[in-house]
């Protein structure tokens, strides 16, 4: 063997080791319309020509979903729930058929798959199934082939080989499953916005652009209102530690990258700010203390389905006690009614609400191995002359209650107070260039 | 056993003997709305209510088919055919579930099929597959446990498991092929017109609709522009002797049965009258005779994928011929210059062209046994001062060319003269009565 011939094979190999598997997901609004197809096409070709494989996930073209939801909604007051999934999986359908002509028609051959296709395996239930499992075999032979597989998201197969689908939000579980199950690299979910910001750049202009987040940061994040992924499907890519990045469909942006690496070293102390308006705050107060009081006040508002996110108790000295809880604005009237019953009921002294608050978190990872970080949250708000008026904290999270007139006043000091003002501006980034 | 167990028996031995199954096929405007689904879903119920048992094919709804095939128009040129079958075929399976829905609403538990999971085994070609097989044993354990099963019309799968469609008027073959396959008792395809009548009733007001209707007249009626079925699904009917009934889904009226019988003893002489407009006729006169000329006449207009119809060729005293055809009217201008051309060639005396001519035929398995019906005709048309142009026959029809603006005249004269006027209204009546 001559020296060539090694060349030859080392170079082989170095390509070899550089091609990397990628499941790209586009929402709704990513294929909303035949020249969004063809834009989502040519980024998957982009892909292709940087030496990778691709995996395609498609939702239903915006809109649609909600157009065949209306059919069945004009039709009848309780659909068959499998023909409820018979008929909704066909949006997904639509869309993943005209991706693959457009990816074919441009010289990259396409097969598009249903969710039973691409052997994917759900519980028995319909409207909102879990995926149990995913047999690939089909997959990877169309990969084999340098056929570029697109799939269906949102949809599976029960046992009993019925259509099933996964609930809203699904074709981003579906995306997630794929990568795990086809151990990709990288699980790229394409959506109408650039990432993870440090804060909303609407109320924060300084917000930037987080490159990576933490798994736990990112569930935070959502959980408080920053809606960028369905929380289940970044569960689910957590389980099985797909990595996960978002990105969107119209910027060369690279996006955020969901990370689960322990180390909190290199971490800031605050990595994001959320905040959202849509919770109300109700107290009851004076109410003659007895071990089942709180119980007693919350009971009814759970009766009548209301949830609940932040309690506060406090037990004053003539040994009565106060509740505040909030819920949110939508059912703000309907609690209030309910608390004022119980109040009655209770002896309590009163009731009063708000529906003009705000709740502010700071999240991040780094508040583990920091102490300081809250006080340094009530200092910076103090300054600016906001008062706190309930307060809840998790192990990477502070939340704070708020007057909502005073909230980008507040979300703006704070991004400047633990440094996450952008510093320089973003670079443009080709996601496909990614190293593993 | 007692005397009252006797009558019991022989009791439910009468009712399953009347327990009739039928195969009833919606075509796109009978599902073209959920108020028409609706009805659907209550035509359906009724002949569940008379005892019989139902397997239903449903279309597209209307419309629907050409918006999937202008979302593929606009995205490509030439449309991968595995994905454009795909996708056309997501049509039938919103129409198929919405009406399972309604009619499990309505108390009447029912199951939509796609073509795969109704085992509708096709030819692995995309766009216009015929049917091979049919593996009925889903829709029997369905029929069994009392499940009403609504099939996709339109589509099937090949051995490759690939989804195939059947063309346009598939959905009818569809119907045809399960009534097969299940040995229904009868197929009824619900469309948007009463059945099949004696003339277009717009045209001869006279006009009376034929309770029954045999297969080779049927299939001539259709062939002469009468269009009611696609002739596709009339000749497979004929194959497997399916007894075909065509009906309004719009109205009570019992439609056409189509009928296998060879017997023309009780058969009128003439059974319906056809025409149209759609053909326009060319003459070349003049050309010196050869035994070849009338192919080298034809052979450029079918080089042009122009369809010739009707053909007359006749040789004068001089050893000249003229020929004289019927082409579609929209290719009439296209074959006339291609004529011309040919003509110089040939050297041919001259060519003429008419595009305001109108095709009217007879037709009745009943003139096999009777002479005369031809004379009767020419000379019926005659006295209306009607010229005949153009005359071809075949064993149970004769069609003749005439001048466009005498096409209503000659149409109500033959009507008259062949005794098909109406003579006493139709009767108001329910299809599911039929007696087997």
């Amino acid at each position: 063997m001559g020296f060539s011939a090694i060349i030859f094979l080392f170079l082989t190999l170095l390509w070899l080791l550089s091609m990397a598997l990628y499941i790209q997901k586009f929402g709704g609004t990513s294929v909303g319309s035949i020249e969004r197809i063809q834009h989502v096409a040519d980024t998957v070709i982009k892909t292709k020509q940087a030496g990778h494989q691709v995996v395609v996930v498609v939702s239903a073209m915006s809109g649609e979903t909600d157009r065949l939801i209306g059919l069945i909604n004009q039709a009848v007051d309780a659909p068959n729930l499998r023909e409820y999934d018979v008929l909704v999986s066909t949006g997904e359908q639509v869309s993943m058929a005209l991706t693959a002509m457009c990816l074919s028609a441009k010289g990259y051959p396409a097969r598009s798959y249903t969710g039973a296709q691409a052997g994917i395996k759900t519980e028995s239930i319909h409207q909102k199934a879990h995926i149990n499992d995913i047999d690939v075999a089909s997959l990877k032979a169309a990969l084999a082939q340098d056929i570029i597989p697109v799939v269906a998201g949102f949809q599976g197969l029960s046992e009993e080989g019925e259509v099933t689908t996964l609930g809203r939000g699904g074709s981003d579980t579906t995306a997630v499953a794929i990568a795990a199950a086809l151990k990709a690299d990288e699980c790229q979910i394409y959506t109408d916005v650039d990432g993870v910001y440090t804060a909303d750049p609407r109320v924060v202009p300084a917000a930037r652009l987080l490159p990576t987040i933490t798994l736990e940061e990112m569930l935070e994040m959502a959980g408080l209102g920053a809606k960028v992924l369905q929380n289940r499907s970044v569960r689910y890519a957590g389980r099985f530690k797909v990595p996960l990045r978002v990105l969107s469909s119209f910027s060369n942006n690279p996006g955020t990258l969901i990370t689960y690496e322990e180390s909190t070293m290199e971490k800031p102390l605050v990595s994001g700010i959320a905040f959202n308006r849509s919770e109300a705050k109700i107290s009851i107060f004076g109410v003659p203390f007895k071990p089942d009081v709180t119980a007693k006040i919350l009971q009814p508002i759970a009766d009548a389905h209301i949830d609940i996110d932040m309690i506060l108790q406090n037990t004053t000295q003539d040994n009565s006690c106060d509740v505040t809880f909030t819920v949110n604005r939508e059912d703000y009237r309907r609690a209030l009614a309910i608390v004022e019953t119980t109040a009655k009921e209770l002896a309590a002294r009163g009731v009063s609400g708000d529906n003009k608050i705000a709740k502010l978190s700071i999240v991040g990872v780094g508040m583990r191995a920091h102490t300081g970080v809250a006080n340094k949250m009530f200092t910076t708000l103090a300054e600016e002359g906001v008062t706190v008026q309930l307060i809840t904290t998790s192990e990477i999270k502070i939340s704070v209650v708020i007057d909502e007139k005073y909230l980008e006043l507040a979300a703006r000091a704070l991004h400047t107070a633990f440094d996450l003002d952008v510093s320089e501006p973003t670079e443009e980034f080709d996601p496909v260039v990614i190293k593993k």
